[in-house]
């Protein structure tokens, strides 16, 4: 087992404050050994604004790989405040990333990877999962994607 | 624990018959604790037939909530079917919408508000959910959203 | 209890070889005893590409139909891998179909039960299964659908 915190460090990652969730709902639910995260979306840049606009249009594959790596920080923030520890985690299950693209959009995988590359960092072995990803005509606020997730975690 | 017949009456809410699957599939499947449930589309008023149209263009997001508030309806209408009791469920776990929408559309999140808000008044803190919404390009029969949902359900 | 690799032959049914992860993820996770499944696509035809177009335009209903048979045919294929043997399938638990779909495309329905009713005729009674369909704007190198699946499996 990998301690998360040090590979945190390692990776010279800082977790950004857990976003709140928009509406009448929470951040994550846990039932049994699985918990279920809320759809989210890429963190605005310190100083700045959420990222909006579309792939293939308004920002490039390259660019979305990075906005998919800032959704998976806040979805490792929001896990880290819901289990208190990060070495809770013994398996992330899967991600589903919908992503804000245009018609002739192709390249759906090679922006989910962002998310997907930091939880095998993070996680190593563990951080393996199961995914899917899609193009959505249009998500909340104009962002570029959202990205619900799944884990399985040891109990406290 | 609250008694969700009673709360119904109280919340002067009748459930409509649920709906059949429409193919090939089924309207619940129970594994262990967990409740899957099919998607979802909005019912149709008494003596009406079930909406169409798209969020941005034909429905405005208040016309929307309201659908999503009936589309909560049917999914409580089916889990009801299937459990016999709506007490047996200990937990609203996840929504996930998918909102039939405009390229331009940015409201998602206060259309889903609708069915969050629901199972909020009809479970209470049983009720709050993780969640995700996105737009679709189009749905089948042209509704205006599709809602899946997830149980905690206790045993017999 | 059914013999599935005696239904499969019954069938007519030769699976396909596993599709590979396209990126840093894998086909299946198991947590418990629910398995996990990537979004998988319609399998190449014999010497040719994996189909391309969007349903309601390059592709009709009858087309879509039999291409969802052809990606549960591949979703069979990557479960089988992880599991050794289909037997150990108790349930499938849940479809989700993302549809590539024009904004008039309506028979959602129609097309996901290629992959429905495989599951039935494979798996009996146990192949029915929850399931949600809906359009998406666009797929990964513009594939017609990207099935997502879980299924209940029992201990080895």
């Amino acid at each position: 087992m990998i301690n998360v915190a040090q590979r945190l460090v390692e990776l010279c990652i800082t977790l950004p404050p857990a976003s709140d969730p928009a509406a009448n709902y929470t951040n994550c639910v846990q039932t049994g050994s699985l918990l279920f995260v809320s759809g989210k979306v890429p963190s605005a840049p310190a100083g700045g604004k959420v990222p909006k606009g579309k792939l293939g249009r308004e920002l490039t594959t390259q660019q979305g790989y990075e906005l998919a790596r800032s959704t998976g920080l806040d979805i490792l923030a929001a896990v880290q405040l819901a289990l208190g520890n990060l070495d809770r985690v013994t398996r992330v299950v899967k991600l589903q990333g919908f992503i804000n693209a245009t018609e002739d959009f192709d390249q759906h995988p090679q922006v989910l990877n962002g998310c997907s590359d930091l939880m095998v960092q993070v996680f190593g072995a563990r951080g393996v999962h199961a995914r899917s990803v899609m193009g959505a005509i249009s998500l909340r606020g104009g962002v570029p994607m959202v990205i619900e997730s799944l884990f399985e975690v040891a109990a406290r």
